[in-house]
Order: structure tokens, then sequence, then C-alpha cells
């Protein structure tokens, strides 16, 4: 059976600050981060759908020149191309799927 | 901004002890579940792929003739068409994300 330990993963460094853990399926990736308070995600866009959850602290989110801040339970809906980039306010524990997988971080 | 609070998204009960709060998109279903302590899970299959992230609790999946229980921190990824079912061991937070979306649920 297909079952994963998230501490288990194999943790990257996909930008600086940000931390990842992967699980890459047939259609979809999961992202398990660990982002360092200040980082900071530059403004960009995928093809991938994207809905990133937050667990832990406080994220500030940018898409279509709109600033908000994520805090844990809150969740946001990125569609595909969409152009967004983020700062972490503080430590943050955040959860990323993409649609169709992200091949960049395999 | 497609914002959501998951504490105000409406909560349905799909099977009986099976509560979820969704979030619909163009590629992905996100089910955010209480699940409560007895409630099962019958053997089922979709067509979506499916991963699903134990939060609190321990549940217990069967795929392929194998059974395993979940605990917070684990996740088990199910591919399309794939035969499993469940059982709650205790009372469960747990989130699942489908590709495609889950007409079913909307």
């Amino acid at each position: 059976m297909a079952i994963h330990e998230i501490d288990r993963l194999e943790a990257k460094e996909i930008l600086p600050g940000f931390t990842g853990k992967f699980i890459h399926m047939e259609k979809m990736t999961v992202a398990f981060w660990e982002i360092r308070e200040g980082s900071e995600l530059p403004v960009h866009a995928h093809p991938h759908e994207q809905v990133t959850i937050v667990q832990e602290g406080k994220l500030a989110l940018t898409m279509n020149d709109e600033t908000r801040t994520l805090e844990k339970g809150m969740v946001m809906t990125i569609p595909s191309n969409a152009v967004h980039s983020g700062r972490a306010l503080t430590d943050c524990r955040v959860l990323d799927i993409f649609c169709p997988p992200r091949e960049d971080y395999k």
C-alpha cells in the first residue's frame, strides 16, 4: 500500500527558506512546506492548478494585485497560470496540492 | 481572491458519520472530513485519484486486501479505480484531495 509518513519524507529546500517534502502521484503533487519567517516567494505563475492550506503561522499571499494574510484554517485556490507571490510573516507550515504533478520538484 | 475559511464552509454528512466540507476547483476537490468513531466507509472505487492525509485520530484503510492504520502525519495515495474501504477507530479529522473534482459531493 502506498502509505507515507510525512516525517520520513526527504526534505528539499526549493527556494531560500522554503523546505518541502513531496508526494508525487500520477495526477497530483502534494507538498508539505516549512517556511522560515521572512522568506519571499517571488512573483511567478505555472500551468498547475494549486490549492494552499495554511496549517500554522501567517502567510501573506498576493494574487491579482490583492494581498491577504492567511492563517491556520485558511485556504487559497490558485487557478492555472494565475500570477502569485508570497511572504512568510512568521514561520509557517503549509500544505500545497498541485495538478498536474510538479515535475520540477521531483 | 479565492480564500476560504474552513470553519465557515458548509458541512454535509455524505455517509453516516462522515461529515465533509468541500472546496471544488476546476481540476480538484479538497474535502475536510470529520469522521465519528466506528463509522464505516464501505468498499468502493472511483475514477478519481485520491490522497488521504490524516490530521487527527486513527483511521483503518484497506486497499488490495491489506489493512493499515493511519494516524496523524500519515498519508495514503489511492490510484484511480483502486478498490478501497475504511473504518474510523477513533474520531478523526482527515483531508482528502481528489482529481478530477467530485461532482457527487457538489
